[in-house]
């Protein structure tokens, strides 16, 4: 089996995740790693992993001319122009979400992968969550018929610390982005209009920082059909992440993931674990499983299941929840 | 024990179950009951249950020196000169939702009845529910904490006929009235701003009426809290009524009462019956506990646990949804 | 309609759960009741109920022409006698179980009915649980194919006190006996050899009486299933009452009944309501529907759905476990 | 860091089972693999794990001097004399579950590892479960009292093949014994007394091989709490592996895992997916994990998880299990 030679831009956490997957991966190897900080913990991370070369200067994956696809892993406001740079090198391309805070941007960096050519998959790792995809195929069966309501919940267990809130683009941009692309992927329709409600009633800080904590963002879809997310940063219980799709022959819901299934009675309840805690414990085999689908893609010449203009699409609505917000009415996106 | 002589305005479906529910109790006997169509098969009907009189005229119950408290079960639009007319004869009240589809006429009741200092209860029959007390306990208690977001999920099985529909009020004022007065009373707090997205997807007739068989309805909350109801006219699994309330400590959540607990498994899947098909089923116990509660307040000297104040509420809150749905905007209670 | 004019024998906590059934059924009328002990307390009950007579002696019921119909609420030591007498008066008979905890003279209690052709009906009132019906609904349909394994969970709540234990007759014909029967009605076949494995785990003075407070009782049917029974006297979260039917072509499993099915999430855990606590509240509708059945059974002149051969062969299952308890090895029903 | 050279006997189905997960460890290294029969499919197989050496003798590596530890996997009969010559040659053993069908055989082998001081590991992979580790833990933590009752439920999806069955060694000592194994575990306390019944009710041509596909086992615990394991060889609807523990204080119980959260309600029913299929998916982690516990015994000079004993121990209670359904009369363990 040839492997497929990647480079990761960027190696923080999400960076560390994706080739702690790749390396495990038999059709993949990860060549080489760039990130601005190149410390001592970094290289020995690398070692570990068997990954040979470590970078300070992204230019050094971008240019390596065996490398072939690209992870890029790094701030949000780099992704833009390395979409761009690497899509120019015939790279194919892994971004994280979201590809930009500005759509607008988004939209040129998406020219740039169509004028090369090369394959560009986003960071919606839910897609490949076994539970999400449940309500896809249930849905895509027909199962339960026209979808009339779609319902998603999406809390965090816990708020981000200022300093990421603060850079983060606001809750719509950051955290409901994967909320606006599990919508459009369960409905199989397009958001036509947007109408959020946001609060502050978690920590005063996030406030202050010019951005919310809770939020109840509506929507209606070209299809007809209604839908609601609610978020909040903090579920004191754990990662609370449901979707409901209610339609004209039934109605799907998926429950969270716990990590057993006992349940124990005592004089005083009924009681049973927490859900699972974090992302990356309730998510873990979905990351796996999106990195799988993008070396498929790669290997078979074919599409990326989630693409560029998926993410397109899903900063779309987080710009229209944000402009609903500040102005207090249902926006529509075709006013963007 | 003494009894309290109880006379019923308007024997449809509603007001039977509420005579069903009162020949049952032993602090009470149902005098009279009046129709506008007193047909046999109604005399025969009070026969059975041992009630001795029935008139084609309201005067002989509200007139009737004996009667201490009347159920006001006809047309919505007599609601309101019945209450005055009762309250002017000193009689208690028991009043079906809503108790006018024009919350000025409500308050022109209200005021009656403060005048001549009797009891008035309102039909809300879902706050003596098992499950949605269990919710308004855990949320008083504070062991969710604060109350951050309030969900509601309210679906009938099957649309009622257009002959209904048409005289109803609509989906708001004849539906979602019941989900008004449970998000504030899970909430413990007053609406003050309604968002209302209307549909129809399921049927056309009943758009050609004017009317929506499917809403979602968000709402801000005096507290701060956020809420969403949605609703559907037809849930082809069945009578579909869950509400979950997320806080700063925990969240709650109910699920909907099923005929039974077994669960099947066969090599396609693992299956439940469907869930309690209609509202008399699903809040038989519901129905007995409020007229309970209504003679209670009449024996004690009390206050009823559902007034005026809350029916009230409810249509402000309807006419809002109404008028969010008509301006395509989110309506602040106050405008009204 | 003419009611079924009814008397009962024995009024203490069974004999007034039937009355309170009974005088709420249009066709049935309480026409008298009988106790050894006639106490201000009792007369006022029966009052209350408007029950018309009360009288110490028995004799008084069963000798009374109007009465159609006796319910034998006393002692089980009075049961066999009192119905043959009631069936020499040619009154229907319910009788509470254990008919006897000397199956030899039920065999004699069935021959006096048999010869009478009076009706007979016994206690088992779990036959009528919304739950406990649905699986033998389901294994009768064939939906689950042939039943290989039966297994039931029947745990009290709290043990009853020592003199009640004393004259019980003992764990396997005071509460399993229950189990018993619900093996067979499950099952659809007829127990022939049992096991039973006993234990005193919670009470030493129950030991002490010469009784055991936990068992595991396994039976083999004649259709070539295997069942097991655990039952305990104690389970400190409430009444523990399920069944499972295992077979060729599924399951079907119970859960418990709880009061309202809330689930509360904190940081600590995810937690419900325990089960209902007791016989009382968890099977009072099925005690109404077992006296329902029993009016129809005399009404339509037909055969009640629980018959004295269902008492019989469920005591005598009993004695065969607490023989093989005794004597520590397997006993066929045949030895008996 | 260093890597425990590692060397398998046998790699048929749980061989390369193990291989997998050991190629993922970071400590570890498959060194050599031996199998009776070296295909082509299998160098191919471990040429894609980078597995550098395949023999068809054993002997090349219980003989290299440089395996730390080996792995047998190679057909019961052959386990005793290889953990012995294993042990011999001082190198730590992890032998798939039965050590023998003779479990004084097993006492043979156990001498062999405790006179030359390596360690033993037994493959009773559920221990590692999520599931039942939390059983365990909560009876350990006391929080559910004493044990009185310990039930399991273990149903295979469909029977393995009759060649399998042949030498199987029958249900008991190949299939209940990783019951017999979770009984000792949850209960935390040694077997005293078995009693079984058996049936063929799934396939007459097991019982034409002198096995049983139906069981029901009772046990007697030292500590004085009653057992009941319940066994089928086939499931229709996939792999059932439950657990339940009722204490003095409480009652833990385990559901099955699901491949999703999904439920979905139509017209007809509530239904989710069926069970995990099979062993491979529900316990792919718990093998995994068994894996990593091995060499971290190794790693750190510690005991085994899971050691001889405990092998010996199952066996035991199979064999009594056996001679009682042979011979129709609970047998003790001490009379083996």
């Amino acid at each position: 089996m040839t492997k497929i030679k990647i480079g990761i831009i960027g190696v923080g956490r999400i960076g560390k995740l994706h080739a702690g997957h790749l390396v495990r991966q038999p059709n993949a190897e990860v060549s080489i790693v760039s990130d601005v900080a190149v410390t001592e913990e970094l290289r020995q991370w690398a070692a570990e992993l068997g990954i040979p070369r470590i970078s300070a200067d992204y230019r050094d994956v971008l240019r390596d001319p065996d490398i072939q696809a690209v992870y890029i892993c790094s701030s949000t406001h780099t992704h833009v122009p390395l979409i761009e740079e690497a899509a120019e090198q015939g790279k194919h391309i892994f971004c994280e979400k979201p590809v930009s805070m500005d759509y607008v941007q988004t939209e040129r960096a998406l020219e740039a992968v169509k004028k090369h050519g090369v394959l560009l998959q986003t960071g919606f790792n839910r897609r490949f969550d076994h539970n999400f995809k449940r309500v896809r195929d249930c849905v895509q069966s027909g199962q339960i018929g026209d979808p009339h309501l779609i319902k998603i919940t999406s809390r965090d267990p816990a708020p981000p610390p200022a300093d990421y809130i603060r850079v983060s683009g606001g809750l719509f941009m950051d955290m409901a982005i994967h909320d606006f692309d599990m919508a459009r992927f369960v409905a199989n329709s397009e958001v036509q209009e947007v109408y959020a409600q946001g609060a502050v009633l978690i920590d005063p800080a996030i406030g202050e920082l010019g951005d919310i904590d809770t939020a109840i963002t509506t929507l209606k879809f070209a299809n007809g059909a209604l839908g609601v997310i609610d978020n909040s940063r903090q579920a004191v219980y754990g990662y609370d992440q449901r979707v409901e799709v209610f339609g004209s022959a039934g109605c799907i819901q998926i429950a969270n993931d716990h990590s057993n299934t006992a349940e124990i009675s005592t004089k005083d309840a009924v009681f049973r674990d927490n859900p699972k805690y974090f992302f990356l414990e309730r998510y873990e085999q979905a990351y796996a499983d999106e990195n799988r689908a993008f070396l498929q893609a790669i290997a078979s010449g074919g599409q990326t299941p989630v693409d560029g203009n998926d993410a397109l699409q899903a900063e779309r609505i987080a710009a229209a929840a944000k402009r609903s917000l500040q102005e207090g009415r249902p926006v529509k996106l075709e006013e963007l």
